[in-house]
């Protein structure tokens, strides 16, 4: 295991949401990171589709650690800010957040991820993020 | 209860991810709505701060709400896109989101929201959305 | 010329800020617009750099007709919102945007467009739009 | 004139795609910042509406002089990124563009700033922006 993908799956140990969310991180490569849950009836909006807010949290996680996986060691990552567009109803068995480095800077990363809602072995695209992190000094 | 707000209540209602977060929304009135809910280990990130992905699942929602609270009769909305910025770690004991709607269109909504953490009875704004949220006919 | 690029070059043929910029469209396929301009002193910045504006007129000008050439008859479009990421100043002799389609609904199309600084031959991508559009009726 | 206000107006002097789109800066004072300018047919796009494009290169340019008037001294500011929404057709005399900082950091600051339309005296808003700008040690 590299350095930076071990400094990657160690960090997101410890976000408990991605728990919450039944998250795994599955990919972590030198600037891309795939998270996937599984549907599940606790992350439900009013129609029975997964809730935008918990398809963001994978991407955002997704971002962050895409970003991580590029930064200077030592340093820790914050999310700035983040654009989602949501493409199509988050129906599925399984949803996968995909990000990808598009520009990695000295202080700022930019990021780009896309959603996927995967059923009867079929990947549809459900949202697409981009998404701004900050290179911090560890605390 | 007005009957955009019984409208508003019994769709949040329905969305089971904001009780996994423990959310309730506090306040609808015709295109403020008002969503919150406690810290929780379960919804922390790798600096024991709130995720970023919980503080827009609330967002989010106020906005979908506050769209809806001012939507023609008989159609449901989702949210079409949204950015957040987050302006300081989500560190508290409660955390609100407060949407308004900033303007309503036939088809389309636009929202801006804030989101506060409450720590010893003082509010500080934690992240920001703007949203844009779609009118479509219930099914 | 196929109907959709004649729709496409007619109407940025009446976008008279494009001819204020310098702007000329160059392709024009299905789900596939780019736009381009050269360095001129009438668009910069403090700093000597193309205006984030200017940049962001290709780009938005890109996204929207990249949307029209995959809307249907007789339809018209809107940017409804847009995001842009600044990745690099915009320095170089040329300067492109180019749009695809990432996603087109019924009523709402979604695109992403980069630009480019063009500068001894080499390309650099400078910034990056992730943008919807609605398709209205012509009027 | 306080030393921020010569600091944003001589900055803004030396923006000549400003004086391309016969741009003014109207207000500055402490997180605030005004720009407008008047109708013209070499600012529209293909339904004689003022150009997106042109209407956010004042939004941006005040959000960027916003977060100067309010940066550390002997710094220069760069748009980061920023997310517009267009609210209505930009149909008018005048277009004025106001900004205020959400939230000033050591590095980033954040700013809202929305657009207005002025016709026979009435000013309606046509677009909204939410920017990320950075503070750099001035070249």
């Amino acid at each position: 295991m590299n350095l930076f993908e071990e400094r990657v799956r160690e960090s997101f140990g410890r976000q408990k949401f991605m728990g919450t969310l039944g998250a795994e991180i599955r990919v972590v490569s030198e600037g891309v990171v795939e998270i996937e849950f599984a549907f599940s009836d606790a992350l439900t909006q009013q129609n029975q589709y997964v809730h935008a807010g918990a398809i963001t949290s994978i991407l955002d996680s997704a971002c962050g650690y895409a970003a991580l996986s590029v930064a200077p060691e030592g340093c820790d990552v914050l999310s700035v800010e983040f654009k989602v567009n949501l493409l199509a109803p988050a129906v599925g068995e399984r949803f996968v957040a995909r990000s990808t480095v598009k520009r990695a800077g000295k202080k700022l990363t930019v990021c780009s991820a896309d959603a996927f809602a995967i059923k009867d072995g079929q990947e549809k695209i459900v949202a697409t993020m981009l998404a701004t992190v900050i290179n911090l000094p560890k605390t």
